[in-house]
């Protein structure tokens, strides 16, 4: 039995540091696993130094949060492990508490395509600390790649301008699941389909492809290997032309279109996957146009991303259809978003005083901030107009309320005005039981794409989006500094 | 029911890119699909412009062909897909064809750990086109990515000098297997253990781990925070000492250290985990070897890699334990490797000539060999001194055989002076068949490590080692491109 399939058959309880089970257990031994938390999920800083960041993987945090349980294998495992004198790390009680604990933390989260900015929490976990503390880990593995993935893709999107972009990564992606979670984020964020057989049977994505070089190449000639391609799969053809020679490939794709066409097929289009694109795009585009092939689309691919993209439209390409696979897949340039997960608030049980906390660094952006975080998103019309963090464990902000922008000093402004406001975090699990349905992935792409309508996204940054802090909340997070600073100092 | 579970439930045979499954239909529809045909598996350019690449992945390769199938539900997926005209894209008497295909195929492979170079195969996949095609996007997908990390953690180790490295990156991993695959192929590279428990579970990997900042950042006093971790779980304190003021968590950790050694345990050191880590460790040392804990090490984390353990190295870190995380697990600086899957010869049916073929392009490096390739590598006493390309399919090279070398030039010279010799592909799957017993995750590491130790691996790249094709080969690969550039020209 494939290990793989094995672990799945079992749990993922154990997708987790060693340090969370650590810490659970010391908590837990030290009668102080039941205190109350609140933690953030959160990101510091937009991958790629984009102006947005779209938010994914929400789905599989729901259904990790719903099958959470430990195992009898998982239990068998811990029990192997041992401290440094030889002796059992964690006692068998531990591990019998563990075989019976339902998570019954409260859980919330921004929708899933949801524009998002840094220091806004994507997901909230809320109650017994153990359980806040054993959550940290898969959440962070479970939003950190597919929020990197959607918003490259939507950059990738918005450098084609409305072309449709096909993702093509899994050869290349990290890990099985590397390449599935990263078939549906990159169609989240706005790909039109993907090569990924297996994304698709799973998340009812579209899946596109025709043939590649090897199919050419098991023939002795290019006309051949395409005629035949064509006579077996007439509804189906974009024949890749650079095998040998480019626009020789595309005369021989021309006459094995002109064969579809008599038969009442059309061939959909030719593939460039070498040489200058630009140059070759255009002629190829001549060459179809004056064969009577001007419906034919000119697919492109290698080595493509949102800059090369760019750079090709500009350059005049005539790719209709873009083919991005690495890049894509595996977010070539930034390949982590550096997601965190911080403390904001602590109290000893329900009902006794809650204590703020913020993580302090020298780097102020790593400083977090301190409570139970709520982004409020404000809107003059339906046009979104700043967002501002508040802290619910005070009172909610009114009209008369004040924020301190995050990027551009300490002095409190007025709200933006505004029509109406939400709040981005809505409830998704409470007492351990789910709330609401889950969207499919249709609803959660067409969702993300009207985001980035609503905020203008493009592949400029986009610096003027206010994001700021209510003004008590900033004033909180100031007063909790200066106590540092002061017992540092004494 | 978890999607990614039910997947696992189900099989893997859609883990591939559409265009596989169009063209094993075609190759069907064309009654082409017996054609037998040999494909490579190997990369062009080592990554990390590394002198050595470590093979990873066979282990799930073989899983993967072990569990080879289509299921119904893979089945019921296809009939669902659609050509341009709305139609079928698939007949039914083809899914029919999947359902009851078995594997027939032979694989050879090389055997995970080894040290392997540019251009020779890591796979070879013969037998039925259909077969070897349909492999072509699983096999990459499980090569590719641990091959990518199992080399990146030998440089991690390799610049650690001897110190234990700990991976430490399943929050920013790509996926969850992103995590897991990553794990087990950094341990493979040479790490000493991992912060995943669940690879920790699957693969029998030492796991490692103590508490995190939000363990301090819960109390409100470090020392008590110490104290409580010490008191839970005294046979595992490493203790994280940045949450507030470096040095001061020092000395908090060696009176929570004192209260240890009362008790008959030990601490068994701290972790830096932000600021100047050269400087920072030193003081520390001083401060621990002062209070007597000579024996307690010092771990270092934050964004480390190879070029920062290097330089902190240099700089006189008093660090002995290195946790390394996403630059790691993600391959930061390179987050794929380039995997290609060639065809290399393919005749009409078993007793037919075979027809050698060669992937053009402008670009040398990515113009690939012919023929049924096999590498063979040469030994002088137990050190490797050469390794040869040659062709199966040909006769075997012998005593007297001439190589060309790959990056110096086409002058046939003699083999390096040897004792002996061995072929690096070895049979790992025939007629369907597993062939042996797979090697556990601690035996191929100790084989990597060897095989390390065997070529004097370092940092530096090793442009010496000679690579080269055997001369009937070179020849035979000229003499096709030559066949191709006046087709071309004709």
């Amino acid at each position: 039995m494939n290990q793989l399939r094995a672990l799945y058959l079992n749990s993922l309880s154990l997708l987790t540091d060693l340090y969370q089970l650590t810490m659970a257990y010391s908590y837990w031994q030290a009668g102080l696993h039941q205190q109350q938390a609140v933690f953030h999920l959160f990101f510091r800083r937009a991958p790629f130094q984009s102006g947005f960041t779209l938010a994914a993987g929400l789905d599989a945090v729901q259904d990790y949060l719903q099958d959470f349980h430990f195992s009898e294998a998982d239990a068998a495992y811990l029990e192997t492990l041992q401290g440094n004198d030889g002796k059992q790390l964690f006692s068998s009680a531990f591990i019998e508490y563990l075989r019976n604990l339902r998570l019954t933390c409260e859980v919330a989260a921004v929708r899933e395509g949801s524009v998002v900015f840094a220091h806004q929490p994507l997901v909230r976990v809320s109650g017994d600390l153990l359980q806040c503390q054993l959550l940290e880990t898969p959440l962070l593995n479970l939003v950190n790649f597919p929020t990197l993935i959607a918003t490259k893709a939507a950059r990738v999107c918005l450098a084609a301008q409305g072309d449709a972009v096909l993702e093509f990564g899994l050869r290349r992606a990290q890990g099985i699941d590397g390449g599935v979670t990263a078939s549906r984020a990159a169609y989240i964020g706005g790909c039109a389909a993907t090569s990924n057989v297996l994304a698709g049977q799973l998340y009812d994505i579209p899946v596109r492809g025709t043939h590649a070089h090897s199919w050419v190449m098991s023939f002795s000639e290019e006309l051949e290997a395409f005629q035949t391609y064509a006579h077996a799969m007439p509804n189906n053809c974009v024949f890749l032309v650079d095998t040998y020679d480019t626009l020789a490939g595309v005369k021989n794709a021309i006459e094995a279109g002109r064969w579809l066409r008599e038969q009442g097929h059309k061939m959909a289009g030719i593939r460039l996957d070498s040489g200058d694109l630009a140059k070759l795009s255009q002629e190829a585009r001549q060459l179809l146009d004056a064969a009577g092939f001007a419906d034919a689309s000119i697919v492109g691919s290698s080595d493509l991303d949102e800059y090369r993209i760019a750079e090709l439209k500009q350059q005049g390409a005539q790719i209709r259809v873009w083919g991005v696979g690495t890049k894509l897949a595996t977010a070539y340039d930034q390949p982590a978003l550096g997601g965190v997960y911080k403390l904001g608030a602590i109290r000893s049980g329900a009902g006794a005083d809650w204590h703020y906390r913020v993580k302090l660094s020298n780097d102020a952006i790593k400083v977090s901030n301190p409570g139970m975080l709520q982004t409020r998103r404000y809107y003059q019309a339906d046009k979104p107009v700043g967002d501002m963090l508040w802290n619910q464990l005070a009172v909610a902000p009114d009209a008369q309320a004040q924020q301190v922008r995050l990027q551009a000093g300490a002095q409190p402004q007025a709200l933006p005005p505004h029509t109406h406001f939400a709040d981005l975090l809505q409830p998704l699990m409470q007492e351990g039981a789910m709330l609401g349905e889950k969207p499919n992935v249709h609803e959660i792409r067409a969702y993300a794409q009207a985001q980035l309508a609503l905020f203008g996204a493009s592949l400029a940054a986009m610096p003027d989006y206010p994001v700021s802090l209510e003004k008590r909340l900033y004033e909180l997070k100031m007063a909790l500094l200066a106590k540092a600073a002061e017992a540092s100092c004494g």
